[in-house]
Protein backbone atom coordinates (compact mmCIF):
# COMPACT_ATOMS: atom_id res chain seq x y z
CA UNK A 1 0.00 0.00 0.00
CA UNK A 2 1.27 3.64 -0.12
CA UNK A 3 2.23 5.92 -3.51
CA UNK A 4 5.77 5.51 -4.00
CA UNK A 5 7.89 8.53 -4.03
CA UNK A 6 5.81 9.95 -0.73
CA UNK A 7 6.71 10.12 3.03
CA UNK A 8 4.38 8.60 5.49
CA UNK A 9 2.74 12.51 5.69
CA UNK A 10 2.90 13.18 2.58
CA UNK A 11 0.94 10.51 1.31
CA UNK A 12 -1.72 10.65 4.05
CA UNK A 13 -2.17 14.40 3.06
CA UNK A 14 -2.24 13.15 -0.80
CA UNK A 15 -4.74 10.67 0.33
CA UNK A 16 -7.36 13.07 2.48
CA UNK A 17 -7.40 15.81 -0.44
CA UNK A 18 -10.73 16.59 -1.06
CA UNK A 19 -11.93 19.05 -3.26
CA UNK A 20 -15.80 21.31 -2.35
CA UNK A 21 -18.10 21.58 -4.70
CA UNK A 22 -20.79 24.54 -5.05
CA UNK A 23 -23.13 26.06 -6.83
CA UNK A 24 -23.93 29.24 -7.40
CA UNK A 25 -26.37 31.16 -8.76
CA UNK A 26 -28.37 34.46 -9.19
CA UNK A 27 -31.76 32.76 -8.33
CA UNK A 28 -32.35 29.81 -6.19
CA UNK A 29 -29.67 27.23 -7.42
CA UNK A 30 -32.12 24.27 -7.78
CA UNK A 31 -30.88 24.14 -11.40
CA UNK A 32 -26.90 24.29 -10.87
CA UNK A 33 -27.52 21.71 -7.83
CA UNK A 34 -29.93 19.35 -10.06
CA UNK A 35 -27.26 19.24 -12.41
CA UNK A 36 -24.56 19.34 -10.50
CA UNK A 37 -25.49 16.60 -8.02
CA UNK A 38 -26.55 14.10 -11.26
CA UNK A 39 -22.50 14.76 -12.72
CA UNK A 40 -21.16 13.85 -9.83
CA UNK A 41 -23.07 10.81 -9.04
CA UNK A 42 -20.48 9.51 -11.93
CA UNK A 43 -17.97 9.72 -9.89
CA UNK A 44 -16.42 8.40 -6.81
CA UNK A 45 -17.42 10.19 -4.06
CA UNK A 46 -14.28 9.74 -1.76
CA UNK A 47 -12.54 12.87 -3.07
CA UNK A 48 -15.37 14.69 -3.05
CA UNK A 49 -16.46 17.29 -0.41
CA UNK A 50 -20.27 18.17 0.47
CA UNK A 51 -21.74 20.53 -1.99
CA UNK A 52 -22.70 24.02 -0.73
CA UNK A 53 -25.60 26.17 -2.61
CA UNK A 54 -24.53 29.88 -2.62
CA UNK A 55 -28.21 31.29 -3.81
CA UNK A 56 -29.24 34.67 -4.48
CA UNK A 57 -25.77 36.12 -5.47
CA UNK A 58 -27.51 39.09 -7.69
CA UNK A 59 -25.07 42.39 -6.73
CA UNK A 60 -21.80 42.63 -7.31
CA UNK A 61 -21.12 42.53 -3.25
CA UNK A 62 -22.45 38.90 -3.05
CA UNK A 63 -20.65 38.02 -6.23
CA UNK A 64 -17.32 39.21 -4.81
CA UNK A 65 -18.09 37.23 -1.65
CA UNK A 66 -18.79 34.25 -3.45
CA UNK A 67 -15.59 34.51 -4.94
CA UNK A 68 -13.58 35.05 -1.64
CA UNK A 69 -15.42 32.14 -0.06
CA UNK A 70 -14.40 29.70 -3.16
CA UNK A 71 -10.89 30.85 -3.22
CA UNK A 72 -10.99 30.02 1.05
CA UNK A 73 -12.08 26.59 0.47
CA UNK A 74 -9.09 25.95 -2.54
CA UNK A 75 -6.58 26.62 0.17
CA UNK A 76 -7.97 25.26 2.99
CA UNK A 77 -8.55 21.75 0.84
CA UNK A 78 -5.54 22.19 -0.84
CA UNK A 79 -7.33 21.58 -3.91
CA UNK A 80 -8.83 23.86 -6.27
CA UNK A 81 -13.19 23.23 -5.72
CA UNK A 82 -15.53 22.30 -8.50
CA UNK A 83 -18.47 25.21 -9.30
CA UNK A 84 -21.21 24.53 -10.94
CA UNK A 85 -22.78 28.26 -11.84
CA UNK A 86 -26.64 28.87 -13.53
CA UNK A 87 -25.30 32.38 -12.97
CA UNK A 88 -27.09 34.61 -15.76
CA UNK A 89 -25.79 38.06 -15.43
CA UNK A 90 -22.22 38.16 -17.58
CA UNK A 91 -20.74 40.82 -15.15
CA UNK A 92 -21.58 39.27 -11.97
CA UNK A 93 -20.65 35.48 -13.68
CA UNK A 94 -16.98 37.18 -14.82
CA UNK A 95 -16.53 37.75 -10.82
CA UNK A 96 -17.06 34.42 -9.62
CA UNK A 97 -15.33 32.73 -12.87
CA UNK A 98 -11.96 34.52 -11.69
CA UNK A 99 -12.30 32.07 -8.52
CA UNK A 100 -9.87 29.56 -8.10
CA UNK A 101 -11.52 26.32 -9.34
CA UNK A 102 -13.23 24.59 -11.96
CA UNK A 103 -15.87 26.62 -13.21
CA UNK A 104 -18.63 25.09 -15.10
CA UNK A 105 -21.21 27.58 -16.73
CA UNK A 106 -24.46 25.38 -17.16
CA UNK A 107 -26.30 27.97 -18.62
CA UNK A 108 -23.41 30.33 -20.34
CA UNK A 109 -22.71 26.87 -22.40
CA UNK A 110 -25.92 26.22 -23.80
CA UNK A 111 -27.26 29.83 -24.79
CA UNK A 112 -25.47 30.04 -27.95
CA UNK A 113 -26.74 27.56 -29.13
CA UNK A 114 -30.35 28.37 -28.66
CA UNK A 115 -29.92 31.91 -29.28
CA UNK A 116 -28.65 30.39 -32.73
CA UNK A 117 -32.50 27.78 -33.45
CA UNK A 118 -34.55 29.71 -32.10
CA UNK A 119 -33.27 33.53 -33.68
CA UNK A 120 -33.54 35.39 -30.69
CA UNK A 121 -31.14 36.90 -28.09
CA UNK A 122 -31.99 35.60 -24.57
CA UNK A 123 -33.03 37.76 -22.49
CA UNK A 124 -30.68 37.00 -19.48
CA UNK A 125 -32.68 37.89 -16.56
CA UNK A 126 -31.92 36.21 -13.57
CA UNK A 127 -33.45 33.74 -11.78
CA UNK A 128 -36.58 32.89 -13.77
CA UNK A 129 -36.83 29.39 -13.49
CA UNK A 130 -38.04 29.02 -9.79
CA UNK A 131 -39.26 32.13 -9.31
CA UNK A 132 -43.26 33.08 -8.62
CA UNK A 133 -43.21 35.18 -12.18
CA UNK A 134 -45.48 32.51 -13.19
CA UNK A 135 -49.27 33.07 -11.24
CA UNK A 136 -51.07 30.50 -12.77
CA UNK A 137 -48.56 28.27 -12.03
CA UNK A 138 -48.02 29.49 -8.68
CA UNK A 139 -51.73 28.96 -7.76
CA UNK A 140 -52.01 25.61 -9.62
CA UNK A 141 -49.39 23.99 -7.58
CA UNK A 142 -50.85 25.41 -3.95
CA UNK A 143 -54.44 24.03 -4.96
CA UNK A 144 -52.87 20.53 -5.92
CA UNK A 145 -50.67 20.16 -2.40
CA UNK A 146 -54.04 21.29 -0.95
CA UNK A 147 -56.07 18.72 -2.94
CA UNK A 148 -53.16 16.45 -1.66
CA UNK A 149 -53.63 16.89 2.29
CA UNK A 150 -57.47 16.83 1.63
CA UNK A 151 -57.83 13.75 -0.37
CA UNK A 152 -54.88 11.58 1.97
CA UNK A 153 -55.27 8.39 3.04
CA UNK A 154 -58.50 7.94 1.91
CA UNK A 155 -60.16 10.45 4.39
CA UNK A 156 -63.16 11.85 1.83
CA UNK A 157 -64.04 10.81 -1.67
CA UNK A 158 -65.63 14.20 -2.59
CA UNK A 159 -62.79 15.31 -4.84
CA UNK A 160 -62.75 12.41 -6.57
CA UNK A 161 -64.22 13.57 -9.48
CA UNK A 162 -60.94 16.50 -10.06
CA UNK A 163 -58.54 13.66 -9.28
CA UNK A 164 -55.93 13.49 -12.38
CA UNK A 165 -55.04 10.15 -10.81
CA UNK A 166 -55.87 8.22 -7.32
CA UNK A 167 -52.93 6.26 -6.11
CA UNK A 168 -54.08 2.79 -4.02
CA UNK A 169 -52.35 0.29 -1.98
CA UNK A 170 -51.49 -1.40 1.45
CA UNK A 171 -50.50 1.49 4.34
CA UNK A 172 -46.86 2.60 4.18
CA UNK A 173 -46.53 1.54 0.44
CA UNK A 174 -45.68 5.25 -0.72
CA UNK A 175 -48.77 6.65 -1.29
CA UNK A 176 -48.84 9.69 0.27
CA UNK A 177 -45.04 11.18 -0.51
CA UNK A 178 -46.17 10.55 -4.20
CA UNK A 179 -48.70 12.32 -3.99
CA UNK A 180 -47.51 15.27 -2.70
CA UNK A 181 -44.35 15.18 -5.01
CA UNK A 182 -46.74 14.72 -8.29
CA UNK A 183 -48.70 17.83 -6.47
CA UNK A 184 -45.74 20.09 -5.99
CA UNK A 185 -43.73 19.10 -9.10
CA UNK A 186 -46.47 18.84 -11.59
CA UNK A 187 -49.52 20.28 -10.28
CA UNK A 188 -51.79 17.16 -10.41
CA UNK A 189 -54.40 16.90 -8.12
CA UNK A 190 -53.29 13.66 -6.45
CA UNK A 191 -55.69 11.52 -4.38
CA UNK A 192 -54.63 8.39 -2.17
CA UNK A 193 -57.14 5.35 -1.20
CA UNK A 194 -55.37 2.70 1.54
CA UNK A 195 -56.52 -0.61 1.22
CA UNK A 196 -58.02 -2.28 3.98
CA UNK A 197 -57.81 -5.78 5.22
CA UNK A 198 -61.28 -5.72 4.64
CA UNK A 199 -61.91 -4.56 0.95
CA UNK A 200 -58.56 -6.68 0.55
CA UNK A 201 -60.26 -10.16 1.71
CA UNK A 202 -63.20 -9.06 -0.25
CA UNK A 203 -60.86 -8.75 -3.93
CA UNK A 204 -63.28 -6.79 -5.20
CA UNK A 205 -62.78 -2.48 -6.14
CA UNK A 206 -64.29 -0.96 -3.20
CA UNK A 207 -67.42 1.32 -4.33
CA UNK A 208 -66.38 4.36 -3.74
CA UNK A 209 -63.46 3.74 -6.43
CA UNK A 210 -65.54 2.07 -8.73
CA UNK A 211 -66.28 5.07 -10.81
CA UNK A 212 -63.36 6.55 -11.08
CA UNK A 213 -61.12 3.35 -12.44
CA UNK A 214 -59.65 4.69 -15.29
CA UNK A 215 -57.77 7.08 -12.66
CA UNK A 216 -56.51 3.98 -10.50
CA UNK A 217 -52.87 2.99 -10.16
CA UNK A 218 -51.84 0.85 -7.58
CA UNK A 219 -47.81 1.02 -5.65
CA UNK A 220 -46.72 -1.99 -4.15
CA UNK A 221 -43.39 -3.27 -2.43
CA UNK A 222 -41.28 -6.04 -1.44
CA UNK A 223 -42.61 -7.48 2.06
CA UNK A 224 -39.35 -7.28 3.91
CA UNK A 225 -39.38 -3.56 2.77
CA UNK A 226 -43.04 -2.86 4.28
CA UNK A 227 -42.53 -4.94 6.91
CA UNK A 228 -39.14 -2.30 8.31
CA UNK A 229 -41.12 0.27 6.94
CA UNK A 230 -44.47 -0.54 9.22
CA UNK A 231 -41.85 -1.39 11.94
CA UNK A 232 -40.25 1.98 12.35
CA UNK A 233 -43.97 3.29 12.52
CA UNK A 234 -45.25 1.01 14.93
CA UNK A 235 -42.64 -1.98 16.67
CA UNK A 236 -43.71 -4.82 17.47
CA UNK A 237 -47.24 -4.43 16.24
CA UNK A 238 -48.68 -7.51 14.01
CA UNK A 239 -49.43 -4.66 11.25
CA UNK A 240 -45.21 -4.91 11.07
CA UNK A 241 -45.35 -8.58 11.31
CA UNK A 242 -44.03 -11.07 8.43
CA UNK A 243 -47.75 -12.72 7.66
CA UNK A 244 -49.47 -9.62 7.76
CA UNK A 245 -47.21 -8.01 5.35
CA UNK A 246 -47.47 -11.10 3.34
CA UNK A 247 -51.04 -11.52 3.68
CA UNK A 248 -51.87 -7.65 2.80
CA UNK A 249 -49.39 -7.75 -0.49
CA UNK A 250 -50.57 -10.92 -1.41
CA UNK A 251 -54.40 -9.94 -1.53
CA UNK A 252 -53.86 -6.09 -3.32
CA UNK A 253 -51.93 -7.62 -5.73
CA UNK A 254 -54.44 -10.12 -6.75
CA UNK A 255 -57.23 -7.65 -6.49
CA UNK A 256 -55.15 -5.34 -8.79
CA UNK A 257 -54.91 -8.17 -11.06
CA UNK A 258 -58.00 -8.82 -10.99
CA UNK A 259 -59.52 -5.49 -11.51
CA UNK A 260 -56.77 -4.64 -14.37
CA UNK A 261 -55.23 -1.83 -12.22
CA UNK A 262 -51.78 -0.86 -13.58
CA UNK A 263 -49.48 -0.98 -10.73
CA UNK A 264 -45.62 -0.52 -9.58
CA UNK A 265 -43.27 -2.22 -6.91
CA UNK A 266 -41.92 0.54 -5.47
CA UNK A 267 -38.94 -1.19 -3.55
CA UNK A 268 -36.13 0.17 -5.39
CA UNK A 269 -37.60 3.12 -6.87
CA UNK A 270 -37.23 6.71 -5.05
CA UNK A 271 -40.23 9.20 -5.29
CA UNK A 272 -39.26 10.66 -8.09
CA UNK A 273 -38.99 7.42 -10.14
CA UNK A 274 -42.13 6.43 -8.97
CA UNK A 275 -44.00 9.59 -10.07
CA UNK A 276 -42.14 9.35 -13.46
CA UNK A 277 -43.38 5.68 -14.04
CA UNK A 278 -47.11 6.81 -12.89
CA UNK A 279 -47.07 9.99 -15.27
CA UNK A 280 -45.80 7.95 -18.23
CA UNK A 281 -47.96 4.73 -17.44
CA UNK A 282 -50.98 7.39 -16.86
CA UNK A 283 -50.15 8.27 -19.83
CA UNK A 284 -50.55 11.98 -18.46
CA UNK A 285 -48.81 15.03 -19.50
CA UNK A 286 -45.86 16.48 -17.66
CA UNK A 287 -45.52 20.04 -19.59
CA UNK A 288 -42.46 21.83 -17.68
CA UNK A 289 -43.11 24.60 -20.59
CA UNK A 290 -45.89 26.05 -22.50
CA UNK B 1 -47.35 44.14 -40.90
CA UNK B 2 -46.47 41.27 -42.00
CA UNK B 3 -43.09 39.86 -43.61
CA UNK B 4 -42.17 41.06 -47.28
CA UNK B 5 -41.40 38.50 -49.92
CA UNK B 6 -44.28 36.35 -48.91
CA UNK B 7 -47.42 35.24 -50.13
CA UNK B 8 -50.58 35.89 -46.80
CA UNK B 9 -50.64 32.23 -46.97
CA UNK B 10 -46.90 31.56 -46.75
CA UNK B 11 -46.73 34.21 -43.80
CA UNK B 12 -49.61 32.40 -41.80
CA UNK B 13 -47.15 29.14 -42.05
CA UNK B 14 -44.22 31.24 -41.26
CA UNK B 15 -45.31 32.79 -38.28
CA UNK B 16 -47.01 29.77 -36.66
CA UNK B 17 -43.90 27.65 -37.00
CA UNK B 18 -43.33 26.41 -33.34
CA UNK B 19 -40.34 24.10 -32.00
CA UNK B 20 -41.45 21.19 -29.89
CA UNK B 21 -38.86 20.29 -27.01
CA UNK B 22 -38.19 16.83 -25.69
CA UNK B 23 -36.31 16.26 -22.49
CA UNK B 24 -34.85 12.91 -22.83
CA UNK B 25 -33.18 10.59 -20.23
CA UNK B 26 -32.06 7.28 -19.15
CA UNK B 27 -33.64 8.22 -15.62
CA UNK B 28 -36.69 10.15 -14.78
CA UNK B 29 -35.90 13.33 -16.85
CA UNK B 30 -36.23 15.28 -13.97
CA UNK B 31 -32.19 16.60 -14.07
CA UNK B 32 -32.94 17.01 -18.58
CA UNK B 33 -36.45 19.50 -17.58
CA UNK B 34 -34.75 21.17 -14.77
CA UNK B 35 -32.18 22.71 -16.85
CA UNK B 36 -33.85 22.88 -20.17
CA UNK B 37 -36.77 24.76 -18.28
CA UNK B 38 -34.00 27.42 -16.95
CA UNK B 39 -33.02 27.91 -20.49
CA UNK B 40 -36.07 28.18 -22.24
CA UNK B 41 -37.28 30.36 -19.84
CA UNK B 42 -34.64 33.29 -21.03
CA UNK B 43 -36.57 32.95 -24.36
CA UNK B 44 -39.80 33.98 -26.44
CA UNK B 45 -42.04 31.54 -25.73
CA UNK B 46 -44.02 32.42 -29.14
CA UNK B 47 -41.92 30.05 -31.02
CA UNK B 48 -41.72 27.29 -28.65
CA UNK B 49 -44.49 24.07 -28.39
CA UNK B 50 -44.67 22.55 -24.68
CA UNK B 51 -42.58 19.85 -23.51
CA UNK B 52 -42.35 16.11 -23.28
CA UNK B 53 -41.03 14.34 -20.85
CA UNK B 54 -39.25 10.82 -22.33
CA UNK B 55 -38.11 8.95 -19.19
CA UNK B 56 -36.61 5.84 -18.64
CA UNK B 57 -34.97 5.58 -22.57
CA UNK B 58 -32.56 2.49 -21.73
CA UNK B 59 -32.34 0.26 -24.19
CA UNK B 60 -32.15 0.48 -27.95
CA UNK B 61 -35.70 -0.27 -28.67
CA UNK B 62 -36.28 2.79 -26.67
CA UNK B 63 -33.75 4.85 -28.13
CA UNK B 64 -35.27 4.34 -31.60
CA UNK B 65 -38.64 5.06 -30.91
CA UNK B 66 -37.26 8.39 -29.10
CA UNK B 67 -35.69 9.23 -32.13
CA UNK B 68 -38.78 8.21 -34.00
CA UNK B 69 -40.97 10.59 -32.50
CA UNK B 70 -39.02 13.67 -32.38
CA UNK B 71 -38.23 12.76 -36.31
CA UNK B 72 -42.43 12.96 -36.70
CA UNK B 73 -42.32 15.94 -34.40
CA UNK B 74 -39.69 17.82 -36.77
CA UNK B 75 -42.08 17.10 -40.11
CA UNK B 76 -45.28 17.79 -38.24
CA UNK B 77 -43.97 21.80 -36.70
CA UNK B 78 -41.78 22.18 -39.97
CA UNK B 79 -39.37 23.00 -37.56
CA UNK B 80 -36.60 21.16 -36.13
CA UNK B 81 -36.96 20.51 -32.31
CA UNK B 82 -35.12 21.20 -29.36
CA UNK B 83 -33.40 17.83 -27.35
CA UNK B 84 -31.77 18.56 -24.07
CA UNK B 85 -30.66 15.40 -23.14
CA UNK B 86 -29.25 13.81 -19.89
CA UNK B 87 -28.16 10.29 -21.44
CA UNK B 88 -25.72 8.49 -20.13
CA UNK B 89 -25.45 5.56 -22.33
CA UNK B 90 -22.91 6.41 -25.27
CA UNK B 91 -24.51 3.50 -27.77
CA UNK B 92 -28.52 5.13 -26.68
CA UNK B 93 -27.25 8.40 -27.17
CA UNK B 94 -25.67 8.10 -30.26
CA UNK B 95 -29.19 6.91 -31.66
CA UNK B 96 -31.34 9.42 -30.46
CA UNK B 97 -28.64 12.04 -31.74
CA UNK B 98 -29.18 11.17 -34.98
CA UNK B 99 -32.72 12.77 -34.92
CA UNK B 100 -33.39 15.68 -36.72
CA UNK B 101 -33.25 17.89 -33.59
CA UNK B 102 -30.80 20.05 -32.39
CA UNK B 103 -29.40 17.95 -29.62
CA UNK B 104 -28.34 19.09 -26.47
CA UNK B 105 -26.10 16.70 -24.74
CA UNK B 106 -26.58 18.17 -20.67
CA UNK B 107 -24.32 15.56 -19.26
CA UNK B 108 -21.79 14.79 -22.24
CA UNK B 109 -20.46 18.01 -21.98
CA UNK B 110 -19.46 18.57 -18.70
CA UNK B 111 -18.12 14.87 -17.95
CA UNK B 112 -15.05 15.40 -20.04
CA UNK B 113 -14.14 18.17 -17.59
CA UNK B 114 -15.12 16.89 -14.40
CA UNK B 115 -13.18 13.39 -15.34
CA UNK B 116 -10.18 15.74 -15.43
CA UNK B 117 -10.49 17.75 -13.08
CA UNK B 118 -11.23 14.63 -10.39
CA UNK B 119 -8.54 12.25 -12.58
CA UNK B 120 -11.29 9.88 -12.75
CA UNK B 121 -13.13 7.86 -15.84
CA UNK B 122 -17.07 8.49 -15.01
CA UNK B 123 -19.44 5.95 -14.02
CA UNK B 124 -21.81 5.85 -17.01
CA UNK B 125 -24.52 4.65 -15.31
CA UNK B 126 -27.62 5.83 -15.52
CA UNK B 127 -30.26 7.67 -13.47
CA UNK B 128 -28.48 7.84 -10.59
CA UNK B 129 -29.70 10.92 -9.54
CA UNK B 130 -33.18 10.59 -8.76
CA UNK B 131 -32.71 6.97 -8.34
CA UNK B 132 -33.53 5.10 -4.74
CA UNK B 133 -29.49 3.94 -4.80
CA UNK B 134 -28.79 6.33 -1.57
CA UNK B 135 -31.13 4.10 0.67
CA UNK B 136 -30.91 6.63 3.57
CA UNK B 137 -31.29 9.55 2.01
CA UNK B 138 -34.72 8.03 0.82
CA UNK B 139 -35.91 6.74 4.34
CA UNK B 140 -35.04 10.60 5.54
CA UNK B 141 -36.86 12.23 3.61
CA UNK B 142 -39.99 9.62 4.39
CA UNK B 143 -39.56 10.19 7.43
CA UNK B 144 -39.71 13.91 6.54
CA UNK B 145 -43.04 14.16 4.93
CA UNK B 146 -44.41 11.92 7.83
CA UNK B 147 -42.75 14.55 10.60
CA UNK B 148 -44.34 17.88 8.07
CA UNK B 149 -47.52 16.02 7.38
CA UNK B 150 -48.23 15.57 11.73
CA UNK B 151 -46.68 18.92 12.82
CA UNK B 152 -48.74 20.93 10.09
CA UNK B 153 -50.59 23.53 11.12
CA UNK B 154 -49.86 23.49 14.83
CA UNK B 155 -51.43 19.81 15.15
CA UNK B 156 -48.96 18.92 18.01
CA UNK B 157 -45.50 20.17 19.60
CA UNK B 158 -44.51 17.07 20.46
CA UNK B 159 -41.99 16.67 17.71
CA UNK B 160 -40.73 20.58 18.16
CA UNK B 161 -37.70 19.11 19.83
CA UNK B 162 -36.56 17.35 16.93
CA UNK B 163 -37.28 20.21 14.32
CA UNK B 164 -34.52 21.78 12.25
CA UNK B 165 -37.25 24.38 12.02
CA UNK B 166 -40.25 26.07 12.78
CA UNK B 167 -42.00 28.43 10.30
CA UNK B 168 -44.80 30.53 11.72
CA UNK B 169 -47.41 32.82 9.86
CA UNK B 170 -51.27 33.89 10.08
CA UNK B 171 -53.07 30.90 8.17
CA UNK B 172 -52.25 30.75 4.29
CA UNK B 173 -49.54 32.72 4.24
CA UNK B 174 -48.06 29.66 2.27
CA UNK B 175 -46.05 27.62 5.36
CA UNK B 176 -47.27 24.31 4.64
CA UNK B 177 -46.42 23.80 1.03
CA UNK B 178 -43.09 25.24 2.15
CA UNK B 179 -42.62 22.23 4.98
CA UNK B 180 -43.58 19.73 2.88
CA UNK B 181 -41.05 21.22 -0.03
CA UNK B 182 -37.95 21.61 2.80
CA UNK B 183 -39.37 18.07 3.65
CA UNK B 184 -39.13 16.52 -0.08
CA UNK B 185 -36.33 18.10 -1.48
CA UNK B 186 -33.92 18.50 1.66
CA UNK B 187 -35.26 15.87 4.38
CA UNK B 188 -35.07 18.73 6.37
CA UNK B 189 -37.78 18.17 9.41
CA UNK B 190 -39.75 21.31 9.22
CA UNK B 191 -42.97 22.23 11.74
CA UNK B 192 -45.44 24.84 10.81
CA UNK B 193 -47.59 26.93 13.59
CA UNK B 194 -50.28 29.06 12.33
CA UNK B 195 -50.59 32.66 14.44
CA UNK B 196 -53.95 32.61 15.78
CA UNK B 197 -55.76 35.98 16.35
CA UNK B 198 -55.88 35.41 20.11
CA UNK B 199 -52.16 35.17 19.65
CA UNK B 200 -51.03 38.19 17.86
CA UNK B 201 -53.67 40.23 19.79
CA UNK B 202 -51.46 39.02 22.37
CA UNK B 203 -48.05 40.43 21.28
CA UNK B 204 -46.37 37.60 23.09
CA UNK B 205 -44.89 34.32 21.59
CA UNK B 206 -47.00 31.70 22.25
CA UNK B 207 -45.80 29.24 25.04
CA UNK B 208 -45.01 26.17 23.01
CA UNK B 209 -43.05 27.98 21.07
CA UNK B 210 -40.69 29.82 23.38
CA UNK B 211 -38.24 26.81 23.96
CA UNK B 212 -37.70 26.99 20.12
CA UNK B 213 -36.99 30.53 19.47
CA UNK B 214 -33.59 30.02 18.01
CA UNK B 215 -35.82 27.76 15.14
CA UNK B 216 -38.39 30.23 14.14
CA UNK B 217 -38.98 31.36 10.83
CA UNK B 218 -41.92 33.56 10.01
CA UNK B 219 -43.97 34.20 7.12
CA UNK B 220 -46.05 37.48 5.80
CA UNK B 221 -47.56 38.12 2.79
CA UNK B 222 -49.61 41.41 1.10
CA UNK B 223 -52.55 41.90 2.31
CA UNK B 224 -54.49 41.79 -1.08
CA UNK B 225 -52.67 38.95 -1.99
CA UNK B 226 -53.74 36.75 1.48
CA UNK B 227 -57.40 38.31 1.00
CA UNK B 228 -57.66 36.62 -2.58
CA UNK B 229 -55.91 33.23 -1.28
CA UNK B 230 -58.75 33.50 1.82
CA UNK B 231 -61.07 34.23 -0.42
CA UNK B 232 -60.40 30.82 -2.53
CA UNK B 233 -61.11 28.83 0.62
CA UNK B 234 -64.04 30.66 2.29
CA UNK B 235 -65.89 33.03 -0.19
CA UNK B 236 -67.33 36.28 1.56
CA UNK B 237 -66.16 35.34 5.11
CA UNK B 238 -65.02 37.55 7.29
CA UNK B 239 -61.77 35.17 7.57
CA UNK B 240 -61.12 36.94 3.86
CA UNK B 241 -62.00 40.29 4.36
CA UNK B 242 -59.62 42.88 3.66
CA UNK B 243 -59.65 44.34 7.60
CA UNK B 244 -59.66 41.07 8.97
CA UNK B 245 -56.64 40.17 7.13
CA UNK B 246 -54.78 43.40 7.26
CA UNK B 247 -55.18 43.67 10.93
CA UNK B 248 -53.75 40.10 11.16
CA UNK B 249 -50.89 40.63 9.03
CA UNK B 250 -50.03 44.37 10.78
CA UNK B 251 -49.88 42.24 14.41
CA UNK B 252 -48.09 39.06 13.22
CA UNK B 253 -45.17 41.11 11.85
CA UNK B 254 -45.17 43.63 14.53
CA UNK B 255 -45.39 40.05 16.93
CA UNK B 256 -41.95 38.69 15.06
CA UNK B 257 -40.65 42.43 14.98
CA UNK B 258 -40.39 42.36 18.81
CA UNK B 259 -39.54 39.23 19.51
CA UNK B 260 -37.11 39.49 17.31
CA UNK B 261 -38.15 36.19 14.56
CA UNK B 262 -36.52 36.76 11.29
CA UNK B 263 -39.25 36.94 8.91
CA UNK B 264 -39.58 37.28 4.81
CA UNK B 265 -42.86 38.65 2.49
CA UNK B 266 -43.85 35.43 0.24
CA UNK B 267 -45.69 37.42 -1.92
CA UNK B 268 -43.62 37.61 -5.08
CA UNK B 269 -41.54 34.32 -4.44
CA UNK B 270 -41.87 31.12 -5.32
CA UNK B 271 -42.34 28.01 -2.78
CA UNK B 272 -38.64 27.27 -3.85
CA UNK B 273 -37.72 30.41 -3.71
CA UNK B 274 -38.87 30.76 0.06
CA UNK B 275 -37.34 27.63 1.02
CA UNK B 276 -33.99 28.70 -0.77
CA UNK B 277 -34.18 31.91 1.49
CA UNK B 278 -35.40 30.47 5.03
CA UNK B 279 -32.29 27.70 4.38
CA UNK B 280 -30.07 30.47 3.84
CA UNK B 281 -31.04 32.73 6.66
CA UNK B 282 -31.09 30.14 9.34
CA UNK B 283 -28.18 29.03 8.04
CA UNK B 284 -28.99 25.56 7.50
CA UNK B 285 -26.92 23.59 5.57
CA UNK B 286 -28.70 22.53 2.16
CA UNK B 287 -25.89 19.66 1.13
CA UNK B 288 -27.17 17.66 -1.67
CA UNK B 289 -23.71 15.44 -2.34
CA UNK B 290 -21.41 14.23 0.45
Amino acid sequence: MGISGWGVDEQQKILSLRCSIFYVSDGTGITAQTLGHSLLTQFDRQFIKGGRVLPFVDDVAKAVQTRTEINRSAEHDGVRPIVFSTMVNEALKAIVRESNALFLDLFGTFIGALEAELHQTAGRVRGLAHSASDYDRYMSRIDAVDFALQHDDGVTADGYGRADLILLGVSRVGKTPTCLYLAMQHGLHAANYPLSVEEIQAQRLPSVLRPHRRKLFGLTIQPERLSQLRYIRKPGSVYASAGQVRNELTGAESLMQVESIPYLDTTVHSIEEIAATVLQRCSLSIESFS
